[in-house]
């Protein structure tokens, strides 16, 4: 069965509270194909998805274009960065504006949580993406208590308002969370050690982080609950295997590039007479 | 014959006065290939970029970091567009900025001309690409007087300076040309009008700008013989064949990235520490 709009409906996080181990990481999606066969589809995927994101492309320049905001969320080597390679690598990068999201500056800090998302929001036409974003606040901000207990709860109100400005404006907002079990994650840090290739991406930090597991897993259970709305929903994709999360953020993003349904532009000019002046009164003919 | 730096070096313009008239635009460099086997080598070659990008990109972070900067420059249609998504597409995006410049904004023209363009220099350990670039203020900016015959000829020396400046800060700068006739122009222009997919692709004012073919050709002529340096040195591309354009740029590309050589970064952690926290003190294991 290929990758269907009906088994993506199944990515979609259920209403109320969130129970993440109810959720396999490993879960296939009743896609019953293999990593060979996910890597062909993902190809399929990516012409059906740099189609559809011309045509939303070519509508940049007009203030009432639509926008695509792709939020990655999830704990160290759950993916953000393979989604950017293999999904969003599927774009012309053209049109891609992709943001990632450090420890705040001080300046960053200085000012309330929102300003530096807010600036990088896309502009109409274009697909932004975030590789972490304003959630950290309420994940890594409650659990090492970055802030107080009031200004965490104050965040959840504050970010379903700013999401629900943003799909007022046209954005279409797809928040992933990558899911993963904490053996992937040993395995995956494992083996950047192992790897001189790898060094790089490793981080002694990440190995205390870790220690809070089940502290991110509630903070990422309140986040995902207080914030499922239906302008902004949750989609938990299954991340221990990573062509499944490639196909299925790729088809993600595809569906909700081609529900837009954009006829091209329509011509601002007469192409009749243009192609007059460019055959009878070409200059430099 | 596969397309090798030896043939990539006849791309390089030579010091001296430029006549654009002795460079083909149909020319293929020697490639003996056609346009299927270009396709097939464009594959191979994007992993090899995307391998090297990946090493640049392992040392971001790094103020010392190497960085890249690729310059677009050409005549409507030359495929400046193009470039971005069949060559810079075969690179994660996570490691790119692009930024397109349009005419300037009234913030902008409050400013010297290089103000826009500074902000938009990558960081370091990113390949940063200009689809238009500074350029424009000495090509329309001196085909339609935009700024004064002297401030045009501040200008040359302006840029000369700030590449100076930049390459001294580990920015290799690759400018690029895209060699279009005026032949391949007026089709690719017909191509637009005819396909309603394309309207917006088209804009009447290119047809204006077409007139002026030959102002536009000296005024290159002149920017190119007059910034063509050492350490900021201009490539032209002959790009009536699309395919040949692009596996140019992605070979240029490639070799400018191979050319730093660089290791991964070393580990700032001691690896067999780190693998003995996360086998023996692993809290959730």
């Amino acid at each position: 069965m290929p990758f269907t709009s009906e088994l993506l409906s199944t990515l979609r996080l259920a209403a109320g509270e969130v129970d993440l181990n109810q959720l396999d990481p490993r879960a296939t999606l009743r896609y019953d194909g293999d990593k060979g066969s996910a890597e062909e589809e993902l190809v399929a995927v990516g012409k059906r998805l740099a189609e559809a994101q011309e045509r939303l492309y070519s509508h940049r320049g007009d203030p009432d274009a639509k926008r695509v905001l792709l939020v990655l969320q999830g704990m160290d080597t759950s993916g953000k960065g393979g989604v950017i390679e293999k999904a969003v690598g599927l774009v012309n990068p053209q049109g891609v504006r992709i943001t990632s999201f450090k420890a705040p500056t001080a300046e960053e800090l200085s000012h309330d949580f929102l300003w530096r998302v807010e600036k990088a929001v896309p502009e109409p036409g274009y697909v932004g993406v975030f590789d972490r974003s304003h959630y950290e606040d309420v994940l890594i901000g409650r659990v090492r208590q970055l802030a107080d207990a009031d200004e965490v709860e104050r965040r959840y109100s504050a970010i379903n308002e700013f999401e629900e400005r943003l799909a007022a404006g046209g954005v279409r907002i797809l928040k992933c969370m990558l899911h993963i079990s904490a053996e992937e994650q040993k395995s995956r840090l494992l083996a950047r050690l192992d790897d001189p290739a790898k060094y790089w991406k490793f981080n002694p930090g990440d190995i205390d982080e870790r220690a809070l597991w089940a502290d991110y897993r509630q903070a990422y259970e309140i986040a995902l609950s207080r914030t499922n709305t239906d302008v902004a929903p949750w989609y938990v994709v299954p991340s221990d295997r990573k062509w499944l999360r490639n196909l299925a953020i790729a088809q993600l993003l595809t569906e909700a590039l081609e529900s837009f349904d954009l006829d091209w532009p329509s011509a601002e000019f007469n192409p009749v007479e243009q192609r007059r002046r460019l055959l009878e009164e070409d200059p430099i003919s």
